[in-house]
């Protein structure tokens, strides 16, 4: 075949990957989505992504990139028909740069983000993104899915933390907009199109990322609340004492939490489990341990005055502190253990919050009596994970066997109240469809213009996201 | 004319203007662009700009919108065809509605951004976005031109307090995409396209903005430096120890505060003009003002003895934070008073400042014995006006004669060195052509090829950015 030819002579040999070494990147890692492909391809270098890209529009044939495979909407998955070929990233790893003095990094997109992070701790200084899956995903990933995880509240998304970006565009030209300014008003601000594209307008290959001091010291506790709305008030209470050095506000259901305990012998939950919402906070503090305790203790004690916090149990070491974490990132490990459920990944107002939750469950308990909630999330941001299971005694079939209907009423609800059907996943494969619902027609309409005009032939990543 | 009728009867006969009640509109306020226009007209409602946009497209008439008219860079004023209709925003200027449990405020273009600021205040919360110009700037303009200011540092630009938009496109349709979200990863976000767009792909007529908790405590200083390298190690210090409490990091010239305190009566420099260079810190603080004290106080004196400050004043009250702010707000009026100066509004990374100007200076004064560098601006952004007037004895005609080779020996140091030769004012007329020396041929492809999808006709500021 023509193209294998000039995708071999792009990347050499080794790196054009058929029949069964192609295989694991056929299909995403909770393997909900499987596909075909006519080849992998590895490219280690920018211009080698450029090679690919041109040999494969040459051939007309469609490209779906890959970064560490771990997205959960199927935006790294090919389609059945067997006519694209996969491009990971995952060779392309270099830290290009550190300017500490300048806090920024520039680094190739095949970087895994924890590599990223560790890069800047070696310059004494903070990549703040962080997320369940740092051990794996890679920051190119991270970027085309604008991801999100448990900082935003104080560093932002993905997005936010992206100076400068080099993109290989569909015709195979090379974009190089790797800058690392924190002002630059010179026209349309193209970066912004491609963070969030999960490559469906180019190839995201390196970008500049902002730094930030590391915090002299942390604190960390698992607070019991009586409340979603005892929560709200909580985040309110703690942005207003601690500004910005409150770093994360992460809720979570009893029941999610109880299973996640049952399941993972690992996790070890300090409090009991009495009452039906816990929070895990975190504090990052940039003048040191004494005054961090001060500050958080006093943040603790007053919302326990105002009946907000029932109970909390704050981390005393290092150790400690990792075990409260571990309680929060083991949910969706634990959850997939038992079975999975159906995850909705939205976002609302942080005002609309308590009350959707409320109403939405009971909607949902009407309407099938075997439903559990399984509620967890950064409500900091506003975004919940808000999945279904099915209590004890009904199989989890039952759930995904409902998986559309529950869908519905839920981003029903999510849309009623002006909120997100996928805060940090993205759309993917997933619900591509489903967004058609709720987006404004004209909004899809200009997404399809900007399509058209980014990649004519629509070989970018199609039947994802558009 | 068909034209004005159809405007008139979008907008009311009282709102369509012509002959001397237009003149204040085809100026700007530093008189250095003027126009003409076939009319001015004063919608007040999006279904009234959505009118004027579709009479203006069906006549194929150019529209300049315009804010506040305190531009830079002359994006707000028509050219001298006369065949455009300048579309003044100032009437929208309605506060929609504040959700302050998620912090987030829904205001119309034509707010001004110190009204923006008061209805943020009046709920307790913070918008942080403060510039020179904020009792006539509108938040619309702010929006358009992304505009940066003092607390840039730690809140971001315009654009990062952003959460969504109402934009009338070139067709008149609107775009609804108004979201108090901070999660919203479903599809391409068009927001950042219209934002810094400068008006030539929409007319914003309303946005969702992010509001912050009022600081408990705010403390101010002013300190001497002996190099602009030691103001650059006094940011990083800063930083470190104050995080993101950190709010405002501003650099003045020695020179250049002379020049305001000779000039403006009401300044008033609390330290002897000795050292080569003075920073404006300004700290807030979350806790209040015992805690402000104590951190602030700790880091100028470390900072006096590591030999980065030579002495500091520090704000005893509100009225001496003030009289420090002035000292910085005052020196654009003072050198515009004294007959202005040939301006520069770049940005570098921060760790190429010091060397930036100490070279680039030497290179100006190499050329022209004459050159005073008027430098100030806000140095933890990387950000600087780095303006140019004459030395005593030489009119500062001399300097503006000479305008064209000054801008290109600064804007090719600041190429050199990977910056941008605009970082808060937008490119508009004044740098429009500027630009396409210094980006990538590819990148003003890819924006003229956006350009021409959101604007088929070219109607929508034509002559600004591309």
């Amino acid at each position: 075949m023509k193209l294998l030819q000039a995708l071999r002579a792009a990347v050499g040999e080794a790196n054009v990957l058929i029949g069964a070494d192609a295989e694991p990147y056929l299909t995403d890692w909770r393997k909900r989505y499987s596909g075909r492909a006519q080849a992998v391809v590895r490219p280690g270098s920018t211009e080698e992504v450029a090679a690919v890209v041109r040999a494969c529009a040459d051939a007309r044939a469609p490209m779906v990139p890959q970064g560490g495979n771990t997205g959960l909407v199927g935006g790294g998955t090919p389609d059945d028909s067997g006519a694209a070929v996969v491009v990971s990233l995952r060779r392309m790893q270099r830290v290009r740069s550190i300017d500490s003095a300048n806090d920024t990094l520039t680094v190739e997109a095949g970087c895994v983000l924890q590599a990223v992070q560790q890069a800047a701790r070696s310059q004494g200084r903070l990549f703040p993104l962080s997320l369940a899956a740092e051990g794996s995903a890679t920051i190119g990933g991270n970027l085309a899915t604008n991801a999100g995880g448990t900082q935003v509240l104080r560093y932002g998304n993905a997005r936010d933390l992206t100076l400068g970006l080099e993109v290989v565009l569909a015709s195979g030209e090379v974009w190089d907009g790797l800058r690392g300014l924190r002002k630059d008003n010179t026209g349309y601000d193209l970066k912004h199109l491609f963070i969030g594209a999960e490559g469906t307008l180019g190839i995201i290959t390196a970008a500049t990322l902002k730094l930030f001091p590391l915090p002299a010291a942390q604190m960390t506790a698992l607070a019991a609340l009586p409340s979603l709305a005892a929560a709200a008030d909580l985040l309110q209470r703690a942005r207003a004492a601690a500004g910005a050095a409150l770093t994360a506000f992460e809720v979570m259901g009893r029941i999610t939490l109880q299973h996640a305990v049952e399941t993972l012998p690992s996790l070890r939950m300090p409090l009991p489990l009495a009452q039906p919402w816990y929070v895990l906070l975190e504090l990052s503090d940039a003048e040191g341990e004494a005054h961090a305790t001060t500050l958080f203790e006093g943040l603790l004690a007053d919302a326990m005055e105002a009946g907000e916090i029932v109970d909390a149990a704050v981390a005393r070491s290092l150790a400690e502190a990792q075990a409260l974490w571990q309680l929060r990132e083991g949910i969706p490990e634990a959850h997939a253990k038992r079975g999975g459920n159906v995850k909705h990944d939205i976002s609302l107002p942080v005002s609309s919050i308590a009350e959707f939750v409320e109403a939405t469950n009971a909607e949902l308990r009407r309407r099938f009596d075997w439903i559990e909630p399984i509620v967890f999330g950064h409500l900091g941001d506003g975004n919940l994970h808000y999945n279904m299971g099915t209590v004890a005694g009904t199989p989890l079939a039952v759930a995904f066997a409902h998986e559309r209907e529950i869908n519905a009423i839920v981003n029903d609800a999510v849309h009623a109240r002006g909120g997100s059907i996928s805060a940090e996943h993205g759309l993917g494969q997933l619900k591509r469809e489903a967004i058609t619902r709720y987006k404004p027609a004209l909004e899809i309409e200009l997404m399809r213009r900007i399509k058209a005009t980014l990649d004519p032939f629509g070989l970018m990543n199609p039947g994802k996201v558009i």
